[in-house]
C-alpha cells in the first residue's frame, strides 16, 4: 500500500485525520446522514470541534475528506497480469464493500444522501474520480498486452461491473451465486451473444 | 396497456386504491420513507386511514402494493423486433426513471429504505422478481431468434443494463452523454474485448 494514498497526506488536515475519518464513517453506518453531526465525530474521536471545523467546514465537508481519505475505503489497484484477472479483482472489491458490515452501511447511507445534499454529491463525484484515476492502470496494461482497444470505455466497462453488483446486492437483495464474479466479467469481456 | 396490471386488479384493494398509491409514491419522493405515514397518505388521498389500514396494515406493505400496483411504475415490455431494440427501449426506460422527478426520488428513497426496513425490503424484492417477470418474453423472443442461447442469464444481462444506469446517474452523477443507451447494449451484448 502506497503511503501517498493516506487521507492525511493526500488532503491535509490535522494530526489525528484518520481517527476523525473513522469515527465520520461509523457514525455514519450507524445512523445514517441525517444522524452524523460533527459534534458526535469530535466526541467518538476525541477530537475537539473545533479543530475540526478549522479544516472541515460543514458535515458533507468532512464526510467527503473521509471517504477518499479513510483506511477503511482504502483500495490497492489490481495487477494480476490478465485483464480477466484484474476485473474479477476488482469486482470483488465492490461485491465486498457491499456485502460486509459497516462498509455496506456506508456505501447505502452515501448513495441515499448524496441525491439530497448538492455538496456531498459533489464530494461523492469527487471520490469516484479518485477511484476510476487509480483503476485506469488496469485498462492501460490491458491495451498493452492487446486485450483492449484504444478507444475502450473504461468508465462503462466499471459502471457495468459495480452496477450489475449494486442491482443484484442492494436493489434486488438476492443471493449471488458463487460464480457472480466469474460470470458478469465473462460476459462484459465476451459479450453475451453467441459467437457465430 | 394491459388492464391486468392494475393494481386494484392485480393485488386486491379499495376503490380508490390508485389514488392511494399515487398520494404514497408523491409522499415518499416529497418526504422520504421516514417521512412517509399513513395520515399523510389518508389526507393526500382523500380516503380513510381505517379502510387503507383494513388492506394494509403497515406503511411497508402499502408501498410493497404501491410499488408493484401504481400507474406511476406501470410497465409494458418492449417488442422491436430485435434484441438490440428491445435491450435499448429497456434501457431507456430505466434511464427516464432515474432521470425524471419525481420517479428518481422515489427509486432512490425505496433503494435507501429498503436496505434498513426488512419488510420493506421483502417488498422490493417482490418488485423486481415482478419486473423480471415481465421482462422475460423479450429474452424469449430472443432466444427464438437464434440472438441468445437459451442457458443466457437474463437476470444478469438486465443486471448489468440497468445497474450501469445507477452507477453513472445515482452514484458518480455524471451526464450519460447521447450515445449511452447503444454503447452499454452493444458492450453487453458483443464484449469489450475486440473480436480476434
Amino acid at each position: 500500500m502506497n503511503e501517498e494514498r493516506h487521507g492525511t497526506r493526500r488532503s491535509g488536515g490535522p494530526r489525528k485525520a484518520q481517527e476523525i475519518f473513522d469515527a465520520t464513517l461509523d457514525l455514519l453506518a450507524e445512523k445514517g446522514y441525517e444522524g452524523l453531526t460533527i459534534e458526535g465525530v469530535a466526541q467518538r474521536s476525541g477530537v475537539n470541534k473545533t479543530t475540526i471545523y478549522r479544516w472541515w467546514p460543514s458535515k458533507g465537508a468532512l464526510l467527503g475528506a473521509a471517504l477518499i481519505g479513510a483506511r477503511q475505503l482504502d483500495f490497492t489497484p489490481p495487477d494480476t497480469g490478465s485483464l480477466t484477472g484484474d476485473l474479477e479483482a476488482l469486482l470483488h472489491t465492490v461485491v465486498t464493500l457491499l456485502t460486509t458490515r459497516p462498509s455496506s452501511d456506508i456505501a447505502v447511507s452515501v448513495l441515499g444522501a448524496a441525491t439530497q445534499s448538492p455538496e456531498l454529491g459533489a464530494h461523492v463525484r469527487e471520490f469516484f474520480a479518485d477511484r476510476i484515476a487509480l483503476e485506469r492502470p488496469v485498462f492501460d496494461r490491458a491495451i498493452a498486452r492487446g486485450e483492449l482497444t484504444e478507444d475502450t470505455d473504461l468508465t462503462l466497462l466499471m459502471d457495468l461491473l459495480a452496477g450489475a453488483a449494486w442491482v443484484r446486492i442492494v436493489l434486488r437483495q438476492l443471493p449471488l451465486g458463487e460464480d457472480f464474479v466469474a460470470r458478469t466479467v465473462g460476459t462484459v469481456l465476451h459479450g453475451a451473444r453467441p459467437r457465430t
